[in-house]
């Protein structure tokens, strides 16, 4: 019978006793595909029905090995493996269960599946963790269906606000509060901003989750561990104002192009992040919407006016204030050589998160002992992680090799590379002491 | 009693007489204005009542001189002063009477004012001109009413197509066909293609106009000299195609950034254009619309996509060629370098038109006589007079300052200036033998 262990260094060899991770993650990700499937991807809203579908699963599943489950104060389910010290803090792991809409399978359930499989695993081999274990199945991660993300995490450290809970889903217009209400979460503590859980009883949180860009699969990583969840700072709209005119009439000195200052701005700050990049900072810019004036563009009018995004991104707060003040200042240099300015709405600001360090290179060390690559990736997007990890909860993330990206049905995550990552956070549960 | 002569140094300075060609002008323009306002600007539809109505009033001021007037067989009014050699070729003068929708009250109504002003004063001074001077006032200018410019001057040389013909009106239906024949213009002929005019029997074309750019503002001639009328290259869409993706998770390398590679494609384009104009060249370029994808776009997505117009306009054909080139050039160079495509739709052309350099340079002599700017300026908007010159004719066009551009009714022209370039028309007129 085979074991699902891989050639371990250093480590005890997990003993073959025939526990079959790798069977049971298939099976577990088929049966929530099958039950969450909706024609095009996968349907599972925050605090909703298709999210209350994989969570019973995964309960049912863990049940079946003997494992303590229970629902916490805001619904999310909660999985206990007692170790040799229960009156010490416990060691978290966990993800969400909830997809965007046409979503894909792994987004998410592949952290959760990850903490059932080690989980199953040190119970069917007769392991017992120096700490108490917990795998928490978190809800509503997604933005998709609130506009807001994180609301099964934030909800436990009581960071909920009155408006938060009157926030309407998206597709049904029901209120966050009671979508949370249905599904058993204790609205009247929430609503009083009271914590559920104590930080300080969680020594460590780990979630594993698969990647969400293109970068593990270019470089050939099955398995990456994470440094930080990049924060942002954004504008929705920043409008470039210069001056309409006839595009054959007005020569170059005399005009005031909006679109041309626009180009001339997005290239400068492609160039100072270029340089930025070469310096060894951690940094994406990104200007997802441009657009004029629909009501008076013209093929044949120089662009008085066109609207557009900004969004920079870093693990770095200080990289973030930094590259903003680079564009605010690129802005009024433009805005004085070409006649035009710049107006901007609300800045949107969101914390980055560092994972902790100790964490990272414990995973690091345990990735090298396990003949993993010592690889480490920024998050780009952001993760229920960063809700522990600014609680002060030393955290850390196992990335997971995937194709065609997340939040949607293409997401390719190889099983192989899920049961290297699931036996490099197997290592690091066990060694959280 | 005044005269309107300017000081000559050479020319014979005309006899004050009495004749009051600003008065005259004041008068006209005024006339003109209350006969067709709208409410917001001037309605003079082309190939209809407001155009018609116009016609009718410079009709009547050029018999009330004693001038002679027919319709042509384009129904377009010509006002003719004989001269002393009947049988050779006459001189042109002329301009449009129609205005685009809530257009100016002297984008093309000036030059038309300024023959009248001319052979009414050499009428009243009883000078004879040494060739037969005819006066022209053109119908169908503005591309605004039937998505087609130069409609009195094309029908003129048998340029209207049966596609043309069949052009609706775009605030009424009719066809053009229907609307030329109501204005009494010969369809028969017209939609055969033939000739209504010899261009052997004109020897010279002249068209004063309003600036309907900043220039002669912002360098303070109050008349100029046109050199050519520009024309153009144009794409309504340029789609440039690269991949879209979650802007936090996909790092500069492997981005194909569909805005990022526009904004590089106009930041290179503006810089070719710095530097050629610098060398000389007469060259504008406009991109009017830029959109992302709207059913798709979000500040957090990388833009996938983002479709853009493109037009550069020249009085020479070859920096036409030569910018057109350099753009596609580009678009391969920036299309390798960031992994994007740009696709294009059809190309459309319009030939510039050279005015005549025996003409331009006898204005500019006039000019300098008359104590005005020798200054040239190219058209960069279109002009019947490019239907004159690309039939052979020696044309020219004398520009007026004209302040807030045109097809608005902020137009302003100062008569003085009206006046200035009337001067200069009126000795050029003589001058043509």
């Amino acid at each position: 019978m085979p074991t699902n262990s891989l050639p371990v260094a250093g480590l005890t060899p997990a003993p073959a006793i025939g526990f079959d991770g790798r069977g049971l993650a298939a099976t577990s990700f088929a049966h929530l595909r099958e039950a969450t499937a909706d024609g095009v991807g996968i349907l599972r809203p925050s605090y909703g029905p298709g999210e209350q579908t994989a969570l019973e699963i995964v309960k049912g599943i863990a049940e079946q090995y003997g494992l303590a489950t229970a629902w916490d104060g805001a619904a999310n389910l909660v999985i206990t493996l007692a170790g040799l010290q229960p009156d010490m803090p416990f060691v978290l792991c966990g993800s969400h269960l909830d997809a965007v809409p046409q979503g894909g399978n792994y987004d998410g359930s592949a952290g959760v599946m990850a903490g059932l499989v080690c989980l199953a695993r040190m119970r069917a081999e007769g392991v017992t963790p120096p700490r108490t274990l917990k795998l928490i199945a978190l809800r509503g991660e997604e933005s998709a269906w609130f506009n807001k993300p994180y609301l099964g995490s934030s909800a436990l450290f009581g960071q909920l606000t009155e408006q938060d809970l009157a926030l309407k889903n998206q597709a049904t217009g029901q209120t966050l509060a009671d979508c949370m209400r249905e599904c058993g979460a204790d609205i009247s503590r929430i609503s009083q901003c009271e914590k559920l859980i104590e930080p300080g009883s969680i020594a460590a949180y780990f979630e594993l989750h698969i990647e969400q860009g293109p970068v593990m699969v270019a470089r050939g990583f099955p398995v990456a561990v994470v440094t930080g969840i990049r924060g942002n700072i954004r504008h929705r709209s920043v409008r470039c104002v210069g001056e309409a005119g006839h595009s054959g009439a007005v020569p170059r000195w005399l005009r005031r192009d909006a679109v041309f200052a626009t180009a001339d701005l997005i290239s400068r700050l492609d160039e100072h992040w270029r340089v930025l990049l070469e310096r060894g900072l951690d940094l994406v810019v990104t200007t997802g919407i441009i657009a004029t004036n629909a009501t008076e563009h013209a093929m044949s009018r120089i662009p008085g006016e066109v609207e557009f995004s900004f969004e920079v991104r870093s693990q770095s707060l200080e990289t973030l204030e930094a590259f903003y003040h680079l564009m605010r200042t690129e802005c009024r240099n433009i805005g004085k050589a070409r006649n035009v300015e710049f107006q901007f709405d609300r800045r949107l600001d969101s914390a980055p998160a560092r994972m902790d360090g100790t964490l990272v290179e414990r995973l690091r060390t345990l990735s090298k002992q396990l003949g993993l690559p010592t690889e480490t990736i920024p998050s780009g997007a952001g993760h229920d992680a960063s809700i522990f990890a600014n609680m002060g909860i030393p955290s850390a993330m196992i990335f997971i090799r995937n194709e065609n990206g997340s939040h949607n049905p293409r997401e390719a995550m190889d099983l192989d590379d899920f049961m290297k990552g699931t036996e490099l956070l197997y290592h690091a549960l066990l060694e959280t002491k």
